[in-house]
Order: C-alpha cells, then structure tokens, then sequence
C-alpha cells in the first residue's frame, strides 16, 4: 500500500510513475530482506519513498543494490493489476503473510471503504492507487538517500527506515533537478550568511535566534525601512505596542487556548500579573485601537508595526532563517466597514505587487482560500459575512488581473484569505505575502465603532503581511540573489580600492562624497595586492569596485568594475554618482 | 535634629535658611501637638520638610495654623545657640522627654561622634547643624503638601506624616518658582502626551508598557532614525540581537546575582533552557563579539542596537515614560585596546554634543565619576587601569573643553564614568548621555583580541548611549518643547486646510507633493468651519498651517500661518517647500 494515508489527489502522469516507483522499490526491498515490514511508500514532489522495518540498519551500498533490481524489474515490464477484497479477507492475508503495519491500516479504515490491491509479478501491496500500466512505465529515477522515520510519524511508534528516490519522466528532467539542488547548495542562505557576515546563531543566547552582524543588520533595516516608506505612501500609519502582554490578554483572545504550545513558557510572579512574549500583534493592535474612541468617519484605521514575535518552535524543527524562534512581521492590521474590504483588500495587493516587484519576483500566483460547504466544518456560521467578503475579494483579484486559484476548505476559521505564492530564480515556490478577512477576533476583543446609524458595531479587520517575516525573507532573498543583492541591498554597495598609500586621501574624499549621499562605501586600504582586494571584494559580491590610481586622481575619475560583469572603464566621480542614484532608484 | 541621617553637605546660605525653617516648623508643630514624636527634618532643592508622628491626620487647615505659628516665630526672631552633650546625657534627655526617635538616632552614631543640639527659644532639637543665626533669618516660606513617609523609610517600621514647605530668598523667587511648576503642570508629558494623541498605557497590555500611537510612533522613529544616522555618520555599526537570552548568560555576566529584582521573572521551560527578557544590550553585544575573531587591527569594534529592554520595575515607581518597564536604548559598545580609550572617549563626547545640540540642549555639564581612595571599596583593584582610564577621560573633556565636575565614589564598580547632566527650559536637570569604562565584563565572557605580540589580550568595553532611552528622552523633549516639536519633529509638520470644497484637490495635490519630498503633511477636509480647523491645528501643535483658497489655487501659492506666529501671507509652493527643507535641516 502507498498512500491510503495521503489521499489519491496525485492523479497526473508523473504522479502515477512516482507511485508505482515506490511499489517498485518495495519489490526490490523484499527480495533482499524477505522479513521486511511494509509501512507506507507515497509519490512525492520530485520523486517517492517507502517505509521499511527491517533487519538490519541500510548502507549505500544497498542503494545501489535496491536501484539495480528496480531497473531490472523496470526493464521486466510487469502489468499492474487491481484488485479488490473483503476486509475480513484483507485481514486474513495479512496476518497470513505477517505485515503488522499493513493489518493496522486496514483496521483503521472506515466501515464500507472499498479495499483494493495492486499486484505487480510476485509483488502484491495494499493500495488505493492509481498507477501506471506496467513497470515499464515509470520513468528514469535514481536513489537518493537513506532517512529515520516513525510509524505514522509518530514519536512513539516504531522507527523505520525510509528511501527517498527522485523520478522524472526523461534524464534531462533529472539532470537538470540535479543541477537545481546543486545551485541551491551554493545558494544556501545559511552558508552564504556566514560567508558574508550577515548573520549567526550562538548557544549562549539560544536555538533560533538569530544574531545579526553589521551587514546583515543594514540588509534588514533596509528592507523594513522598504516597507515603511511603502506603507506610509499608501497611507499605513505605524504603531509601537512593545513585545509582551499580560496572559489574561491571550485568555480573552483564545490564543491561549489554541496557540499556547507556539509560545514561550509564562514568566510568573507570584505577586503580579503574568505575562507572555507576544506571538502575534493582533490582540496588541485591537487594544491598543480600543484605546481610542472611533466613529465610521475615521475608518479605515491602519495599524502598521514591525514588532518581532517570539514563537517556541521545536528545536528539531528550526533551520537557518526560515524557521526561527524570533521573527519580525511586517504587520498590518486594518479596521474598516464590511464595505471597505473590497477597497482595502485593492490597496493591500497593489502595495504587495509593488514590493514583490521591488525584489524581483515577477512570477507570482495567488492562492485565494475558502470556506467549504460542509455545514460541520470549523469555519464561522455566517453566510451573509461570508458571502460579502468572497465576493469582495473575487472582484479585487479580477479587476487587478491577478491571476488565482480557489481552495475550498482552507480559509482560516475566522475568515477567507489571499495567500501570494512566489517562484524564486530555481522555481521553488514561497508563500510570502497574505491578505486575511477576520469576522471573530475584533468581536471577541470588543472592537467598536460608531457608525452613521448612530450605534456601535464591530469592525471587519483584514490581517496583511507584505513580506512576511523579515527574517525568512531575508533567506528566501540570498537564495534568490545567490548573496549578490541588488545595490539598494547591498550592505557595501561599492569597495574603493586605492593603488598605492598616495592615493588614499582621494579614495577616502570619494568614499565621503558617495556617503554623504547616503551610500555604503568601503575603503580597503589594507597593505594586499590589487588582486586579491578585488577578488575579496568579488566572494562578498560587492556590486561595484572602485580602483584609483594616478590618472583617477588627476582626472577626477574612479575606475568602475562591476560584479559579475568586469571592467567599464574610467568614469567621473560625479557621473558615478548619478550612475549610483539612478541604479537604487530603479 | 534634622539632617544626621543626610550629612551636612548643604552649607550654602539658602540651605542653612531651609534647614533652620524645618526646626521653626517643628516648634510649631509642637505648639499644637505637645505629644508629637519628631522623627527627622532636613532641607531640601527648593525647600524643607520634617516627619512626625501625631495623634491624628492632618487637615489642611492644620497647614494654615502651622503656617501662622512659624510666622510669629519668625518675628519672634529667636537666635538659634548649639550646644553639645555627652551622649549618656542626651540619651537621658530625650528619654525624659519621651522622643524616642531622637533616642534610636543618637544610639546608631558612631562612638565618639559629638553630639550637638540646636535651640531657639523653648524648642531644641538633635542637629549637627549648621543654622542661620536666628528665625528671623528663615526667608519667604510656603507650606506645601502632608504626605505619608516611614520612619527610616522603612515600610515595615512606624508610619509619620510629612510635612512639606518651599523657601526661597525672596517673595520673587517664591512666586517664580510656583510660575515654573504651574508651567511643568501644563507641560507634563503624561497630560500632553493623550492631548496630542503620542502614546497610552493599557491595564490589558500591563503596566509601564507604553503604546505608540500613530504620531508618537513618528516621532520616536524619527528620534531613532536621527541617533542611527548620527552613528553611521561617526563610523558606528548596528547590529540586532533580539529581546531575550539564556539565563545561563546573565549567570556569567554576573547580572543574575547583582540585577535580578531589575528582571522580568524567568521563562520556564521543564525539558529546554530558561530563557530571561534582556534588561540590557552589554552581554549580548559581547556574545556577539565572540562569535568572530578579532585583531588589534580591526578594533575598535562599535556596535550599536535600538533594542527594547525590559526592566522589572516596581508598579508604584512607574511613572509615564519617564519610569517603564520597556524602554528603548540608543546603545552602544565600543570594543578598543586601551591606547584607544581617549580617542573613543572623544568620538562618543562629539556625537552626544552634536546630538544635544540639535533637540535644543545646549546647556549641559558633565559629572566625571571616579573612584574613591577607599582601600575596601568596591572598586576593580586594578591601580594601572583606572590611572590610565581617568587621564584619558580627563584629557578628553579638556581637549574638547567640556565643562565638568569630578565626582570621587560615584564610578560604576566597573570603572570610572562621564555622565552628562543637561537643564531644560524650566531649569531642571536631567541625566540624559553617559559613556562608561568598563574593565570587568568583557574579561568575565571573555572577549578577546589577538594583540601586535601575537597573544590573546582582553579589550576595554566602553557602554556609551546618546539620548539614553527613547521613552524616557521623549519625555523630557515634550515637557522641554511643552509639546511644541520643533519642525524635523513634529507628527505632523503642516495642516492644509482647503477653504471650500473646489479647493480640495488643490490641496491634495499639495499635500502630495510635500509627501513626496518626504514631508508629514495632513489635510483637513472637514466639513468644519476655518476658524476651528485653525484653532485644532494650534491645539495639537502643528508648525504650519496653510490655508487654500481660490486666490492661491490661481496663483500656485499657499497662505501660510505659522504655530505661535500667525499670518506670514502667501508663499509660492516651491519657495514655502524650499522653506521647509531648510528648517528641517537647522
């Protein structure tokens, strides 16, 4: 069996080849090891595994064993044939032939579920299908690795070993996935970081947190001072509420009760409130709203705040910069009228196209997330509010001409949302920006305001990131721009390389002009060769090296080398300056 | 007896006037109450107060009565004659009259202490003096306010009442005084800071937690900006570290033993690290430090951070902005050899001047702390060190000629200290900038350098903060300002105001192109009448008003008033923008 437990969703071609690839790895695997126990063997995005309880511990060069049979039972061409059997009959087989995990799955299955078996040769496996014709049909796949696994992910179920396998339908296809993960490695945020000293991580602060060194911290500002003048030309104002609350807060707001295994552990006093680190502004943005007396005429009030969240994320889980325990949103909250979300939903996405657009993600889809139609589902019972605001957003996302797809059934419970997917330079996709209606939280934290009847209502709040966390987009951002940040990025944004110690006074008067404009220039008046201070300059990906000599000094001149591209002559200092104005204003 | 347990600093004329007006007060009390147990009365800034403890509450009437009786003795104008007593002596004396509290007072002097008394007429009083020579000498008094006060201020001894007086030399200086607090009164930052919408407090959020709203999140961005810009300018980096580490950290610090009570309490996890909030930026800053090599070559090392701090301070010492529990540094900490002290030292020295000077603090001393000679202080034992500290610090302020006063006792245990002690408009102190030597901390986590000699060596720490924290620096701007921020400052920097309703995209158009310039611009277009928009734009403090109408809509022009000035006419948009980029940049 494969994928009872993942549901047969995956139904494309190469779905199918992914599938039956696993069917044809267990074969393999049972040939060698005729007492191994079959757990589960899904297709998955770039290829499939399997889950196996077996003797003994796998090496690498049972990989290449494994692979070997696989291509020989490819090469046998064998049919896949469904069948269908009675549970209790399910059962019986096997128990017969002792696959426990097997039994468990079929117990587990509702009453009256139709069980079906697949049989390729000798091989024969619980599952819900489908697959391709016949073995012949799976396509060129390779072996990746070997990884620990419990059963049914569950820590306190038997450990199983699992083999990833990576399958395309051509070995171009496979190639070029090999030569993606290639590039990913040397992208990986995580090594370019400390290559370019933007960030680390130390135990003696703490897992997940990370610790920003001088460029990684001005990366950072930049890109939050971005947002904010961004936000204020669309007429966000921004708000400071600190970084924690007193419990109560989350008691009322029902955080405590659904999102406390997120938070830090309490701090306690015995003689005073207690009080947690805020994983979330909104209760913080709805109090401190209702601090203030509002009537329909003020609405919208948009409530901006980079506040860094703290969330207690499994240690086993963080990584890098995409999972960590402190992160800064770029975090809005907008309190308007029922009527207003069309608008307000317009302005968010055309604030988030020109920011995504500002970092070069041109490439972008929008996942636009619904309630479903089952009357016993989570979502909050209230047709008319539901209907009001899918139409609103249908009709932003139409008159924008952004391209979306609908998901029923994923809407947060307390509203519909926009999720923005964006595709880095390698084609992988980011969730990035979100766009969330909220009906429940305003109300439950009583949010008022006045309208023109003259009688207090509650407000519609959209939640609104525009670049989620600066911390993960940070890492999505080095991978994509493999560490080479555009110049408005750039921590140094031009390294001035003086010839000989005589012309350090006018690489120094240079680097001053530039900076009293607002540019990061550095001057490397180190005792090194020319060379190598400029392929330093080139592994820090700096975007432009500047070197003077003689002639640049008597000419008023710098002699531009830009990143990646070389030498483009001589140019005056005030021609460069333009140059520069213009390349960050782009 | 007055002042055994404050010394005997205050010898100046006012003091000894302020001083004898406490015994004065004493004697009358007693005139009332022959029963009343006199604790103690010394002189204070701006006047006098002496505790007692009385047979019932205090009355304001029972102020005029005392008021009344020390006037007659004032005309009574008794000398005062000081005579001394053995202390088995005085000891039978006060006990015969029953003060006990005289008694506990003469029991702690040390032996051999003389033990002197001062009398006027029938009242005599355990004081170590000195006095002006008799009542008549007292000067122009008030009587203030009864507050409640504990013996010893003690909370767990005997409650007494205190009363609370002003004198000064003259009625003029009387009357100028209660000039100044009915000025300080207006301009409380508590009271202007909700008038003109800055900041609030929430008993959801907690206490002595500041909200920002919208324009006092500007402001205190701006005032942020200012300082990072500063900073960047004088060759400061900034770095980001977050809000919390482990509490292990402060173990090593030594914060955990000697700040605890300033800490939140700890976040308790069973099966992870205890993690505590940051109640200050030092250790993380070394911490970071340590996660890179460093060379005599790069150093110093200056790393800056805008981090809230959070500090456990008690709820009945929280105080507006002026006492929070989370308040915002403008940090930083220099890492140098100790050749570099002096040259750091003036770098900091400048940039604060430079700062001061442009939020309007041109008057200021600086107070140099040093060590005392005591041989058991709690003073490093390093006589190299502190030698060579305090000649680089003296050197210092006299080479940039800074007027400063030296203060022996007053250093941080950690090294001597220059503190900067700035007067606002209404005369009153505040200590707002300090630069700090440290000789301890960086050796206790130990920071390292690779020195000329190729061997490890401990850098010097400088702590150094510009305007101290944002919250508390806020505070003092806006009772300085009395709400009136200067241009570069101000929330909102102008208030268009259209005279009908054709003139409203004008304004608009306007208003945008300020924007654009990066200008904080509003514009009212109420359905209100001129007047009362002008009157609002006065109440809150705007710089500018322009008043639109059809004239200046034909004539490209704004008609400008300006806050506390009025009518300064028609100004072309280009000449008024041009004007205010020059005010803003003064």
């Amino acid at each position: 069996m494969a994928d009872y437990s993942d549901g047969d969703v995956g139904v494309s071609e190469i779905w199918k080849r992914r599938h039956t690839a696993a069917h044809v790895m267990a074969q393999a695997v049972l040939e060698i090891f005729p007492t191994a126990q079959l757990a589960i063997g899904p297709p998955i995005d770039d290829g499939f595994y399997y889950d196996f309880e077996l003797p003994r511990t796998l090496t690498p060069d049972d990989l290449a064993d494994i692979e070997a049979r696989m291509k020989r039972i490819q090469g046998e061409n064998l049919s896949l044939e469904r069948t269908v059997r009675p549970r209790e009959e399910a059962l019986a087989f096997e128990s017969e032939r002792g696959q426990k995990y097997k039994s468990e799955l079929i117990n587990d299955l509702p009453e009256g579920e139709t069980i079906s078996y697949y049989q390729q040769g000798s091989f024969i496996d619980l599952c819900r299908g489908p697959h391709v014709a016949s073995t012949g049909e799976i396509g060129v796949f390779k072996l990746e690795r070997i990884a620990g696994a419990y059963w049914r992910g569950d820590e306190h179920r038997e450990q199983l070993q699992r083999i990833y396998g990576v399958l395309f339908n051509t070995q171009e296809e496979l190639d070029d996935y090999h030569r993606r993960l290639e590039e990913a490695k040397k992208r990986d945020h995580r090594v370019l970081g400390r290559q370019l000293g933007l960030f680390v991580f130390s135990e003696d602060i703490g897992s997940g947190i990370p610790l920003f060194l001088p460029k990684g911290e001005i990366i950072r500002h930049t890109m939050e001072t971005y947002v904010r003048d961004l936000q204020t030309r669309y007429g966000y104002s921004h708000v400071w509420t600190g970084h924690l609350v007193k419990e109560d807060l989350y008691r009322k707001s029902g955080h405590l009760e659904n999102y406390v295994d997120a938070m830090f552990p309490p701090m306690v006093d015995p003689n005073g409130p207690t009080f947690r680190l805020k994983p979330m502004n909104c209760p913080s943005h709805m109090t401190l709203y209702n601090t203030q007396q509002h009537s329909y005429r003020d609405l919208p009030v948009r409530f901006a705040e980079f506040a860094t969240l703290y969330r207690y994320e499994k240690s086993g889980e963080l990584n890098g910069l995409t999972r960590v325990r402190s992160l800064t949103q770029d975090d809005c909250h907008i309190f308007c009228t029922p009527d207003q979300i069309e608008q307000e939903f317009t302005l968010a996405l055309k604030l988030i196209r020109e920011a995504l657009k500002r970092y070069g993600f041109s490439d972008y889809r929008v996942r636009l997330s619904l309630r479903d139609e089952d009357p016993d589902s989570k979502y909050v019972k209230d047709d008319e509010k539901w209907t009001l605001a899918t139409a609103a957003l249908r009709r932003a996302l139409d008159t924008n001409e952004v391209e979306y797809f609908e998901a029923a059934g994923e809407a947060a419970f307390y509203g519909p949302k926009a999720d923005f997917i964006t595709r880095d330079v390698l084609g992988r996709d980011w969730q990035i920006s979100t766009i969330q209606v909220d009906f429940i939280q305003p109300a439950r934290l009583g949010c008022e305001y006045i309208g023109e009847d003259n009688q207090a209502h509650t407000p519609v709040v959209l939640h609104r990131a525009v670049t989620g966390s600066t911390e993960r987009f940070l890492a999505v951002l080095i991978e994509h721009y493999a560490g080479a940040f555009p110049l408005w990025l750039a921590p140094v944004q031009a390294v001035i390389i003086p010839i000989a110690d005589r012309h350090h006074e006018y690489a120094q008067g240079v680097a001053e002009r530039f900076r009293k404009e607002g540019f990061r220039i550095d001057v490397d008046t180190r005792n090194e060769s020319i060379r190598k201070k400029i392929a330093e300059a080139e592994v820090q990906k700096s975007p432009y090296m500047l070197v003077v000599g003689d002639r640049d000094m008597a000419g008023g001149n710098v002699s531009v080398r830009k990143r990646s591209q070389g030498d483009l002559g001589a140019i005056a200092v005030d021609d460069f300056l333009t140059r520069l104005k213009e390349e960050t204003a782009e």
